[in-house]
């Protein structure tokens, strides 16, 4: 980590910037795919699996037998860690679901909105060194909670033309209606456009690598909703004395273990504190078995040294982390002052490591300063909200002035004219 | 309106296709607008202003003087008017806000979720024929409720350099924070990437022509937010022998006045329905003044015959339609049977107009079948929600052999030893 000290705020922009990734040299490939599948459906989504992913998948769909066998491969430990996330995951979002409440703005003009969940929605979790089950849970729980009616999942087959056990088993504690053992951008086309096999779905979640990153963006173009965009998971902690440098180090690599494009950021207040965690985490490295990735995300990892925690709070809203934690003295009344972040961790027993799998929140949050506009996954992201009104003619009566003068004033009279034709009568 | 009868399922997908907008043409010129802006700010801002909209503008803010004189040009009649709708919509808007609570997913495990206003959102208002007042309290109202700081409106100058005072009116009453007389893609470009003069925000808002809603899209691929995707406004109308023909053919063309290239769907259950409404709407059509636009919509339009109210739902359902109205016996019943819609209309009593005006809900709302994935704006589309945990020791140990067996199962050593550090103190 490289160490900055107490930089003036006109260079925090520049600080604080993520490194950019320029996707234009995938489009094209990227678009390839998308229009061969359009085209093909699933010769080509099978084509593409034999290509990428080096194995040659007959049947897409994941089999009743690979699902009930699923479970049996699991170690009972493994079973009950799953279960108890579930259950904290969907108690948090159950309360996310909104009761409509009918408001009457005028006496006779009754207005709602309700929350209907999106009737089909795609799931993709990437395959790769780990398999992402609990991403199946993050998505899968709220989406059920919301109603969907189809919630399709794909991802990649491995090199036996599977889906890892973990997987299938939290797609079917979460009730996901249909597994396909298909990953890239060929998953993300079949979704979008469908096959003969794979159904065409109204929004897209989760996590890929560029490839998918890119082809996700693309199809937004063309209409269909996505969860949010893209960027390399990130990690901020603020760290005063009363922190405990062992346990800052362990989240600062329990970040940068997931992608040499991961991106640490500490906040602190003194060069003691960050020398502290920096021999900490030489420490920790060691016995770490993705210790290389660690050790490249650290190198583009930066420490900032400010002067007090006003200054700390402003720099850590301008960088609007996706995890931010806050080790400090009063933790909670600093935790009131952010106003751009995707999950706050506060206090030192709260890791970023529980939000990934347990505490209840949703691991699916907004990287790369989208903060600052997006909200992470939750039951909000798989619905839409419909709204209503239900005018008596005595309720029209109320309004009818109001409509014609301003549609006049916009030089609309058809709009006008469909209040006047009704209180003509 | 071209009239069909009892289409197939199997063809209802291709019947209810809306036209598509080829914007690849405008890419290249939308691009140099945007590179230019970024680049050269207010003095490319100008040059544009000069170039599109034929005018010289010295000062692109607002002045205090214009701001003090708008509410004098405008008449009590239509300053009433507007107050009025402004109360209606802020009534409803603000049952949107949701309070934070707390939830205890394990004992010393506390989690929540906090809604926060964007701090900086832009809201665009086109010019053109119409000045488009009603679209600055349908996103200043809830911009405001939901606690933003910096709302900005960019509006495109009229030929004396000014913007009309219903609009700078409106935008007072709502509490716009600055006011630009800047529009088109140079307006997208200031508020995407800030200029000397006008700033920076992180979404932004409004209808446009199609260079504009194409600048959206293309900043939205850098990670600025917006609304949603636009596409023609469009209403469905589900008509049965309950309705009233003067009623249905004045909301069709109140829909169909707004451009050449609106959308225009009667859903109805006898030929002689739809040709009662034909001839309603040959009447009407020779009083309005926007009748070329209207008759240009109209024969692109579509009245679709089916059998009975269940085929009817199930092909609104399909069609997602902006805007629906359900002239029907029993209308409420079949309003809960809709699930893909920006707004419903219930009854004889309630047209569109009134929902564009002054009902209280939002005019601002998913076209193009986008409804089948988003939302119409409301206070939601204004914030961003933060998720908190709160662990204490305690609950930390409850929790810790849960995370620490996921995270070992997919691989990640660190984010196991995170927890373990602590639950090891």
């Amino acid at each position: 980590m490289k160490t900055y000290f107490f930089p003036d705020r006109k260079d925090w922009k520049a600080l604080l910037q993520r490194p950019t990734f320029d996707a234009s040299s995938l489009i094209q490939k990227v678009q390839t795919v998308l229009a061969d599948v359009k085209q093909n459906g699933d010769a080509a989504v099978k084509k593409y699996t034999q290509d990428f992913d080096g194995v040659n998948i007959n049947a897409l769909e994941v089999s009743e037998q690979e699902i009930n066998e699923a479970a049996t491969l699991l170690s009972n430990e493994l079973k009950q860690a799953i279960q108890t996330a579930a259950v904290n995951i969907k108690l948090f979002h159950s309360k996310q679901i909104a009761t409509p409440e009918t408001i009457e703005t005028m006496p006779g003009i009754q207005c709602w909105r309700k929350s209907i969940g999106i009737e089909k929605v795609g799931i993709y979790i990437p395959g790769g060194s780990a398999p992402l089950f609990s991403t199946v849970l993050m998505l899968g729980i709220p989406a059920g909670i919301a109603g969907c009616k189809e919630i399709i999942l794909c991802s990649p087959p491995n090199k036996e033309g599977k889906l890892h056990p973990a997987i299938i088993y939290a797609a079917q504690l979460v009730g996901i209606t249909k597994l396909y053992k298909v990953g890239g951008v060929q998953a993300i086309a079949a979704l979008a456009y469908g096959t003969e096999t794979i159904p065409q779905v109204y929004k897209i979640f989760g996590p890929g690598n560029q490839y998918v990153t890119c082809a996700k963006t693309l199809i937004q173009q063309e209409g269909i909703a996505i969860d949010m965009p893209a960027g390399p998971s990130e990690v901020c902690v603020m760290a005063d004395e009363s922190c405990n440098a062992a346990f800052v180090a362990a989240d600062l690599l329990s970040q940068a273990e997931h992608g040499a494009d991961s991106q640490v950021l500490l906040v602190a207040f003194s060069e003691e504190m960050v020398n502290k965690v920096n021999d900490e985490i030489e420490k920790q490295l060691k016995e770490l078995s993705r210790k290389e990735i660690a050790v490249k995300a650290l190198a583009n990892s930066k420490a900032i040294i400010v002067n007090n925690i006003e200054e700390a709070i402003d720099l850590v809203n301008e960088y609007a982390a996706e995890h931010l934690i806050i080790s400090c003295n009063n933790a909670e009344t600093v935790a009131e002052k952010i106003i751009n972040a995707g999950s706050v961790f506060i206090g030192n027993y709260s890791p970023e490591s529980v939000g990934d799998y347990a505490s209840g929140t949703n691991h699916t949050l907004p990287t790369n300063g989208f903060a600052k506009a997006y909200s992470g996954v939750s039951v909000d992201s798989f619905v839409k909200k419909i709204t209503y009104q239900k005018l008596t003619q005595q309720g029209l009566q109320h309004i009818a002035q109001t409509v014609e003068v301003m549609a006049a004033a916009e030089g609309l009279d058809a709009h006008q004219k469909a209040v006047r034709v009704r209180s003509e009568k």
